[in-house]
């Protein structure tokens, strides 16, 4: 089968550049120094892969991902790197016998772990970014509390994501600044992790003992801003349904990706706005584009536009973001995106 | 089961002003004067609702939408109000004996049509909104094309789309210019069905033989300003899973929301921001938030929201958009999202 032939809209990963993407993270941070962040790709195909590359312990962002890590084999270290209330699905899980670990920032959260029949949390810190995370100060109460319910204190979460877009000159300061908060709240848990950073902070963070990373695997335009050592190799694949002078539309619209970040690229041409299932745009000077013909696009986000499809067609290379696809591309894998919902 | 039983997050419907907003509708577009948009509830337990409520035909948006709904009973007059190229699986869900209808606005997708076994269509028509639709003086052209190939031609379909959002007070006038265009259009290609119109202009769109509008019955914060006469019957219900002094964290992230429109609307707080499966948001003055407890969140844009849920949750009714959801609320029904992909 070849790009041509598949129904669109489509997302299609191209394959050399991913394996590229994860060789030069795992250059940096092999192994267990990356946590790969499991929400960015959803998928336990793709997962595999990186395990393949030699990093076996995940991060999750919800039950159903660790539910479906574990069943599909890849259960060796799992992180819920979030708050729950009901850690009964997880509990089940790790009674199943994969090694399952929940970020906690409150008594309500420890008490839920251990109720849930979880064994192992992480302290969730907040370093920052007005979102999860207790206060620092707090930090060494909750493990204590935590050991006197019986769950074990791996050590400290605290993602620092207020700073992934902050220029390069001045993010590697800011870094350290929030990384200070971190680890004198790590010196009041014990435990021998310290879990953070992302994508947009993977090369100045060099105070966590594991970078929770993912999408800079796949990438997206917002990421390339922030992240330029990792190459774009997520590409929606379109069908051109109307043409007129002035624009044409190809049917890939805002279900088909996430548009918190804003609009998508349109390679060969500028996107005018985006609808329910078609994306309006109007082609670059010397761009042919006829009704049936095709169309690729750059996501502004990568992981809610995964999480909007069934599966990702895999091709063995491209030329690149600014060639886009070509439709005589051999597809060579489907990757089911099996993790999706809650 | 009551609403603090459900796993989160959660979309909620309001039964009771659902089926106000169905009976508002249905009195002034009774029946086939209403056709129903699929593409605003990917459900077809809402759309057997609807058709008991006495629309009978329905828009869709996909061929997936198109199938579902033959599947379910609900074949009587589908029309796929877009585009397609590879129309087969359309010609297929005909050939089992339902009614369908596609949309053409180009030679190419007229013999697509052809070519994949649909029977009659609609051409599509340019009112102002630029996506699809050909030029208006081409629809005349396009109507004999699609005889000659054997397709009857049900008449015209122009989506003022970019007039949703027009205040009140010019609204009117500026249907009326955009119904002239397709009216002008419909001289020229016949056939008995004039198909326009949407949520934002259901009430001053008073040419079209039947409205597109699906929208309406679940609402959302956006087409609230611009179709007052509709209620939330829509909800979003998460649990907090964070607080802090200033701000608090529910499970309702932006993989749970379409966020073309912006940022929800938060009861009882203002949102900060959303991430993949978080929303922070402070609490107003006097509101208590705690770990565990609930939050109802009115979304901005109700149609990619349902997309990303495989059920509805249904209650009787609730106590309105200002209120938000008591936990209290049995939940009486489930309706599951089966109309979701392509």
């Amino acid at each position: 089968m070849r790009l041509a032939d598949l129904p669109t809209p489509a997302v299609v990963v191209d394959l050399a550049a991913f394996d590229r993407n994860v060789a030069t993270m795992a250059a940096a941070r092999p192994g267990r120094r990356l946590r790969p962040h499991v929400k960015a790709f959803k998928s336990t195909a793709l997962a595999h892969r990186l395990a393949a590359a030699g990093h076996t312990a995940f991060c999750c962002a919800t039950s159903r991902e660790v539910e479906g890590m574990a069943a599909a084999g890849l259960g060796a270290d799992l992180l819920l790197a979030n708050e729950v209330l009901d850690a009964s699905r997880l509990g089940a899980v790790a009674a199943a016998g994969a090694r399952v670990t929940l970020a906690v920032d409150s008594d309500e959260t420890v008490l839920a772990a251990a109720r849930g029949g979880v064994r192992e949390v992480l302290v969730d810190v907040d370093v920052g970014l007005p979102r999860c995370g207790c206060p620092p100060e707090d930090a060494g109460r909750l493990a204590d509390l935590a050991r006197s319910h019986g769950l074990v204190v791996r050590g400290v979460m605290g993602y620092e994501g207020h700073l992934m877009r902050e220029p390069a000159a001045t993010k590697g300061a800011q870094v350290e600044q929030a990384m200070a908060v971190l680890l004198a709240a790590h010196a009041a848990t014990g435990g021998d992790v310290v879990s953070a950073a992302g994508t947009g902070t993977w090369d100045c963070n060099r105070w966590a003992t594991e970078v929770q990373a993912g999408s800079y695997c796949l990438m997206d335009t917002e990421y390339q801003l922030h992240a330029p050592a990792f190459e774009h190799a997520l590409y929606l694949w379109g069908t051109v349904v109307s043409v007129r002078p002035r624009w044409a539309v190809a049917d890939v619209g805002l279900k088909a990706q996430g548009m918190d970040h804003g609009n998508p690229t349109v390679v060969g041409g500028d996107c005018l706005f985006v609808s329910d299932e078609h994306v309006s745009f109007a082609p670059r000077p010397g761009r042919t584009v006829a009704v049936g013909g095709r169309v690729t696009l750059l996501p502004a986000h990568v992981d809610p536009t995964v999480a909007m499809h069934e599966r990702m067609w895999v091709v063995e290379a491209t030329d690149g973001p600014s060639a886009g696809l070509d439709p005589d591309t051999a597809v060579v894998d489907e990757w089911p995106v099996d993790l999706r919902g809650w």
